[in-house]
């Protein structure tokens, strides 16, 4: 029998994100053994019961003992400590890789905080549902995805080489980025995008002028649009906070066309409206 | 046989919300003979040969002179100048309305301008989908929509009551609102998204810090958001000139609550995003 190219690997936070990769490489034949390992025993035993994994522990130092590859899917703000604290009991040699949203902040933290011979390879594969949790994982969600790698100067060529291979086997497009311009790039298509939701929904929220509240008017558009604004608050807050400067960078960018267009409005300018309207709704039609 | 509410009805535009007006009271019974009136002679025939109007003109005059009911279904920026035309070739007594999305300004060119005896009631109903033409209508659009009509002192009573019982009949719930009011929550709901959407598109297909269109690695969370920034230009030039004062006041609204979440970043203030993120996940779940 052909050796997987994971023998043992270890999935720090068995939700939708981690689940789905040990899921995917289970279903190429490309890994030997998966150990999950969380805080939430509760989930933890469904992603046993689901076969997501095939043994399960909260203690972190266990889990990643004799892994290969270690495979980080927790929120943003506790990567840093889980990558530390995991890298230290893991085997010389081994593999550290993640899926965190944001890199630059957090690369700074773990980074210089690594021992010799763990290989750390930043990642983030663009996918997700608004599903979260074990039972939520499947194993084609990185299906004709894209996943960026993010490597720095101290990333190990061969290390890198593996966690693109990984990925690739789990369907995605692997695409090597700067640290910064992933931030920028982030920060631009999904978190810019989710400040502007919750934005709109408290300002329209707030509106007080009638007795009523006006969001009960709001139709099947305003629904679509705002969805985004029912993600999680505590993923947001940490996201926003990681990355602050990519983040006020997109906005600053975002309130100068919106007050480009508002100037338009005041004047009447139908010329300019138009155009506006037109080069908008071309750029959108391109990447229908 | 019982006779219909509606002898003869005359659709002015006949596209998606023209034409699913017609085809909701003849689906009733409750219309005798449907007029369809345009400009583009293709587009009639297509509604005559889908039946979703009996007979057609591109002759304003001679389609609504023998009308009970007159519905304008044209462009915002053209109300006026058709409202006017048709109440000048109606007979006494007919009834006039209108689907336009703005009503101050539109009112404010049109209710001065009614010869005596033709009863004007301006409606709205908030439906639609991306379609439009004749053949997109269908009979059930309306069902479960809801229907503003916004009355002035002006309004004759039993011609809105007679508008008021065509919206029900073609399955929408009514709704009396002030013009004011109208306008200042459909800026809300309505034309704000639109412009936040289209700014957003605009600023990130901007964004020229890398050679590449970073618009490229937009997401299904980013399309679906910015879907409605692909909607026509010149309806939406037209809806933001008419509509200008409330939707400016809107704007502004949204200004403040942008301005203040990005303080919140920049001050890296996690209690208050972690508020602020909540609130609006909350009050948009309760639109769910």
């Amino acid at each position: 029998m052909k050796q997987p190219l994971i023998p043992k690997l270890a999935i720090v936070g068995v939700g939708l994100i981690g689940g789905s990769l040990a899921l995917a490489l289970k279903a190429a034949g490309e890994v030997g053994e998966v150990v999950g390992i969380g805080r939430g025993k509760a989930n933890l035993e469904t992603a046993l019961s689901l076969g997501v994994v095939d043994r399960i522990t909260t203690d972190l130092a266990v889990g990643v003992a004799d892994a290969d590859l270690v495979f980080l899917a927790t929120p943003v703000q506790t990567l840093p400590a889980v990558a530390i604290a995991a890298a230290h009991h893991m085997k010389p040699g081994a593999i550290l890789t993640d899926g965190g949203s944001v890199k630059g902040s957090v690369l700074a933290k773990i980074e210089p905080a690594l021992p010799e011979g763990i290989h750390f390879v930043p990642g983030h594969p663009i996918a997700g549902t608004e599903k979260s949790g074990a039972e939520a994982a499947f194993d084609t969600l990185y299906q004709d995805r894209r996943c960026i790698l993010t490597p720095t100067e101290k990333t190990d060529a061969k290390a890198l080489e593996l966690v693109r291979q990984v990925w690739q086997i789990a369907g995605s497009e692997v695409v090597l980025m700067e640290v910064e311009k992933h931030d920028r790039v982030l920060a631009a298509i999904s978190h810019l995008p989710h400040m502007v939701a919750y934005s709109l929904v408290n300002a329209v929220g707030s509106y007080d002028r009638y007795e009523e509240n006006i969001l009960e008017y709001s139709a099947g558009g305003f629904r679509d649009f705002t969805r985004i604004a029912s993600s999680d608050p505590t993923m947001w807050r940490d996201i926003a906070l990681a990355n602050r400067d990519a983040l006020l960078e997109m906005v600053g960018l975002f309130e100068r066309f919106l007050g480009e267009l508002k100037e338009d409005i005041r004047l009447g300018d139908g010329e300019r409206l138009y155009e506006f309207f037109l080069r908008s709704k071309q750029s959108r039609d391109a990447i229908l």
